[in-house]
């Protein structure tokens, strides 16, 4: 497996080149963290749809484990076990409004994956950088376990585990462990960890940063290690879940799922699911014992235990809830790690919005009341009261604010208005408010896949690398 | 579905058009012979390995459950359950000899397929046609089940079922059910079913007549009826055993396998099998309680079931082998149906040559003395002796003999040394003889082979189609 070899040795070399100004070297994190065997074990899979872009070509690079959906172009890459979700790109002719100017897209968007090594990373689509709205390029980069790259186009950075960067075009960064940036354009940047970071240029700024010591509770990475912590064990525990999916070509689902909700047959479905209409359950979902209300959804690498979800819940990318009761429109951000226990359930009121990479882990009951926005690290009701605010008393803030490890400065209606945006965004693109004709979505969209599986060259100096393949309508 | 209809009609037309001077029209005996919802259930698989060549090309087409290896175009065509096998594809400056002539291959020999169906249908490549040495065009041609198309470039024809065309140029020619045509070039010939014409210009002709009733019980094939009769039986009362192996991505074999051997993992194992070394067993092969001797192989949609076969044994593609014991050295030719009982065995002494579409159906015990040639149908030991020939008795014949429903005319010797040529390159390339490093074959590289899968897209317009996909290494 020399080619392999050679093509993991380009792209750690091509990563540091971009960091150099940092002095960062992403070797030492890098080396061994997925063994080239590892590489090998795992088949790919791309999705063949009469609803989506179909364009995909792989070359020169190993693919094991990851799910591709739409348009994507992979080219001296490793993605081990990520999902590269192309199933809201742009098309040819579409207009993109940037403040006061219309765009018009002269070709599709598409994915552009190139010298880059993501491991167990999610990537969704539709890049916000008005300068490259047909070319949502990840390039010299490398991410490591559930990072998620979303709407956000990157280029010579280095992401940590459980690290998202959302709608933010990113150059020469280093975004360490369970921080989410979602800040427009940044470069040249360091991030440490358990950063929290929401920034709209002119308009507001909200920062929340983890105390480290609590953080490493969760999640640790350090040079020379794997990831480690809570939420990697979480997770490795409920491998084996995920290995009967793939040992079977055509998988029946034992859970009846309604004309209109979309179950994906890569997702995990342990007993008593009830999935109610409009419902997505994206590839790489792990549903036990739970209730998703009418138009909620499960994205990628959420994990849904014990709990019910009433309708319009948004639970995104990476989001985990354990013994959790969400009343209706309630959002779940991304890599949030909620957990309630069977003798102490967490409550969320409706209309309520868990930032991104919020970690609530509580040992007696708690409740989150109706209309509240929460974020941080929360594990009994005084770190709740720090660590939230009733969206109308935010809507209604301007100035600065400081509180415990958080800050905030700007307009809030406007982070407002931009998160509710948002989320009723997501709804609509998921088709939870399909009506039998209008509003079609994900959930809809989806219903329907067939899936082609990949394995990478069996032997030889290309021992792991992908032939060079092209798939077209 | 309507572009597979559109295209099932476009390819009737034109093999009807190429056709037309022997005023046959295939429609009736095609329409609904596979229904197109069957078409849609099975997964195309292709090959990536470093020791053939790669190189797929998979457009407007349906490619349900075929198995492809090597180098292959595809376009405009159905190909359902067949086995497309590119692994003895000439090469780039080989150079090929035709009598005294020798001519460089430009590029590397490919198999195109075009406006063609071809149903349960076995391809194997190696163009014998000095005009079309590059390439193996299959075109205008509908072939149905278990036919085998081999070496044999063909177009505007119809094969019926277990038709063979081996090592002939065919063009515009029906071929009935279970004929073997070895002719060297053919065209616009209509040949009856149960045929057996194995022909060297100048050299023999040799042709049997199957005896129509009689070949009924085995096999019939009318206008308006799938095929039918006791060779389609006994493959339909073996089918669950082939859904078990496509049921799984990666199926752990249960079966010993020496360094040397070759299993596919798309071959049935039943219980009690051992194989020796150098053994090669392609895909679609079905072994049960069987021993196969050092060297000997299975090819496509063989059946070796309660049988040994001693060391060096070939089974050619589609050849059935039940309740016999064969010697050293035999070769049992393609779609052979070779039937003893527990009771009553059939014995082959070694050297033997078992010609193509052979039946062979005792009630009693049967021994073929060693170093016999054997034909056409023998029930018991009279017909025996009326259907075969001491190999060197023939050797040393020249001139006419006719012998019940056998004729033949010209050298012995020029038959003998061909069938034993042929044979010897059949053993040799598949590695019969490998000893640890010179020899390779199929057993040797066929060992480590990943396989992708490809469904078609699931619905609407292209329901069934698959989208274009172009492989290279």
């Amino acid at each position: 497996m020399i080619e392999l070899q050679n093509l993991f040795d380009r792209i750690v070399q091509r990563v540091n080149i971009n960091l150099r100004e940092l002095e960062y070297d992403v070797k030492p994190f890098v080396d061994n963290l997925i063994p080239f065997d590892q590489m090998l074990k795992f088949y790919a899979i791309y999705g063949v749809t009469t609803n989506h872009l179909l364009d995909f070509h792989f070359r020169h690079s190993n693919l094991g484990g990851t799910y591709f959906l739409g348009k994507c172009h992979v080219n001296n890459s490793l993605l081990y076990k990520s999902d590269i979700r192309g199933d809201e790109l742009k098309q040819k002719g579409e207009v993109y409004r940037y403040k006061d100017i219309d765009i018009p897209l002269v070709t599709d968007e598409g994915i552009e994956i190139e010298n880059s090594f993501l491991v167990k990373t999610l990537v969704h689509c539709f890049s916000h950088d008005p300068e490259t709205l047909e070319k949502f390029f990840i390039t010299n980069t490398i991410s490591t376990h559930y990072a998620n790259i979303h709407g956000a186009p990157i280029d010579g950075s280095f992401l940590g585990p459980f690290a998202t960067v959302d709608l933010t075009t990113m150059n020469d960064c280093v975004v360490g462990a369970y921080s989410y940036i979602q800040a427009g354009e940044v470069d040249h940047l360091n991030i440490e960890p358990g950063t929290l970071w929401v920034r709209s240029p002119g308009n507001f700024e909200f920062r929340y940063q983890y105390p480290q010591e609590r953080l490493s509770k969760y999640i640790q990475f350090s040079a020379g290690r794997p990831p480690r912590g809570e939420l990697i064990e979480f997770i490795r525990e409920r491998k084996k879940d995920f290995e009967r999916i793939y040992d079977r070509v055509n998988l029946e689902s034992s859970v009846p799922v309604s004309d209109n909700a979309a179950l994906d047959r890569f997702a995990v479905c342990k007993p008593r699911i009830q999935i109610d209409e409009n419902v997505l359950v994206a590839q790489h979902a792990y549903l036990e014992n739970t209730h998703m209300g009418k138009g909620a959804n499960a994205q990628e690498n959420c994990f849904i235990i014990n709990s019910h979800l009433k309708g319009f819940n948004v639970t995104a990318h990476g989001g985990k809830i354990i013994n959790a009761d969400l009343g209706e429109n309630g959002f779940v951000g991304f890599n949030s790690y909620l957990k309630g226990r069977s003798d102490a359930r967490l409550t969320i009121g409706p209309e309520c919005i868990v930032m991104p990479h919020t970690i609530i882990d509580i040992e007696k009951p708690l409740e989150i009341p109706a209309g509240h926005i929460v974020w941080g690290l929360i594990t009994n009701s005084a770190e709740l009261a720090e660590n939230s605010v009733a969206i109308e008393k935010l809507a209604g803030f301007k100035g600065s604010l400081t509180r415990a490890n958080m800050s905030f400065e700007g307009n809030g209606k406007i982070l407002v208005d931009a998160f509710q945006a948002r989320i009723h965004h997501i709804l609509e693109a998921n088709g939870a408010f399909y009506d039998g004709s209008g509003h079609v979505g994900h959930a809809q969209k989806n219903q329907n896949i067939s899936f082609n599986i990949v394995h990478p060259y069996p032997d030889g100096d290309s021992e792991g690398m992908c032939p060079t393949i092209r798939i077209q309508p």
